[in-house]
């Protein structure tokens, strides 16, 4: 099977670097921005153009979400199986007669940073089961945590990561303004959260909960509500308190 | 100096490790429940007693908050130092004619792991200069993350704590409702949330923000609020949305 990689970001680069130390063969990485495919082509030793995509049986477009559908347009090869990266796009957002899927790593990906791929969540998505088959065998051999999950499904997949990834950093900067606020270095803290993630590691998160409002201190959950002299900090502190004692029914 | 330890818990225990470690002798350790006690004065190869509290010149009760008050009062010798390990408690809450202090270790200790002192930040509080700069340079014989800071500063600490550990886990926990809720195995999300906590250790919280809301991305906002059913999922939602735009001025 002939396998050719759109794209030189850092999916396009982590992709490549999973498949090439697996021993699973790109024939062409192919990309607008000679620079950066370039040095991708040259450090993994692949065949590589900015002008001619080569023919293929399986294309994989690791591109930004809003370039997925132009750049799927380049691809005339009818017979072939056509998957993006993204978590947030429909395989429907893909142009032509050609079958689609979806091929999704749920990670952050940055260019300098060595990743262990075998823990990276893909989620599959195609047309038929067939196709189905063969992405997931694809991804289970970087990976050994593979799903298949269409659209509706990734929304929630996506979700959850907003929960779990964005809304928790947030938390984290409103946390800094307050130790920010008394001169208390966060990296103080840093400890803390660590051990807080590693629990959950083993533990489910709702039997790890401690503070406050799972004990139902109100003596300290009202003396820390004088401390805040922020809006938004206080209805943080409100608001998830409140779904705290809600899902301990307390 | 002569140092004597108060209590047979988790703090107590790894108190005690981390001053052995680095060649701090233990008078005593003294506690009442006998069979923690045993374990630890035996792994430890510390004198102990459940009866007799030695004299010592520095005192540091390690037990839980609302025992501290009680067992202060067994202190006898009013040229000593007397230092508690809790994070809300005032130093006042100890009760006796010696000189008050408290020696707080920010960090959840349990008894089975091994923990890396060094990087456990401390919090000292005492009456006068000299007590202080006493407590400090014991601190620092632990760990290299070490400050003054007085019963106001830790009400800080502690608050900056419930937003950094406490309501993330609890964040953690409504994820897992959300991937649960589409039978999406949770533990896919964990390397991802590892390394939205790794790069906080390199990187200001508030500049590694990502996400829907801090793009100002509408259209997902919307949709997302509309994939979710529970009412405090919602609410947290909307809260952390409404507070990432008013960080960013969106």
């Amino acid at each position: 099977m002939k396998i050719v990689i759109i794209g030189s970001g850092n999916v396009a680069y982590h992709l490549s670097k999973a498949f090439c130390e697996k021993g699973i063969e790109i024939s062409q990485i192919f990309a607008r921005n000679p620079t950066s495919l370039q040095a991708i082509a040259e450090e993994l030793n692949i065949p590589s153009s900015s002008t001619d995509l080569a023919e293929a049986d399986l294309y994989i477009i690791a591109v930004s979400d809003d370039a997925v559908h132009k750049v799927s347009k380049l691809i005339t090869n009818e017979n072939a199986l056509v998957a993006h990266t993204s978590g947030s796009l429909p395989k429907e957002i893909l142009s032509g007669s050609f079958r689609k899927a979806s091929f999704y790593p749920l990670q952050t990906f940055s260019k300098t940073k060595s990743l262990n791929y075998d823990e990276i969540p893909f989620f599959i998505e195609a047309e038929n089961l067939a196709d189905e088959n063969l992405l997931q065998l694809l991804a289970e051999k970087i990976s050994h945590n593979v799903m298949v999950s269409n659209y509706e499904k990734r929304k929630y997949i996506h979700l959850t990561a907003v929960f779990s990834c964005n809304f928790v950093n947030h938390l984290f900067a409103r946390a800094k303004e307050i130790s920010d606020s008394q001169d208390i270095p966060f990296h103080y803290f840093l400890p803390l959260i660590d051990e807080t993630v590693k629990k959950i590691h083993t533990m489910e998160p709702k039997n790890a909960q401690t503070g406050p409002a799972v004990r139902n201190d109100q003596s300290i959950l009202q003396r820390h509500e004088e401390l805040i002299h922020d809006e938004e900090q206080l209805k943080i502190y409100k608001t998830i308190n409140e779904s705290i004692k809600k899902m301990y029914e307390l």
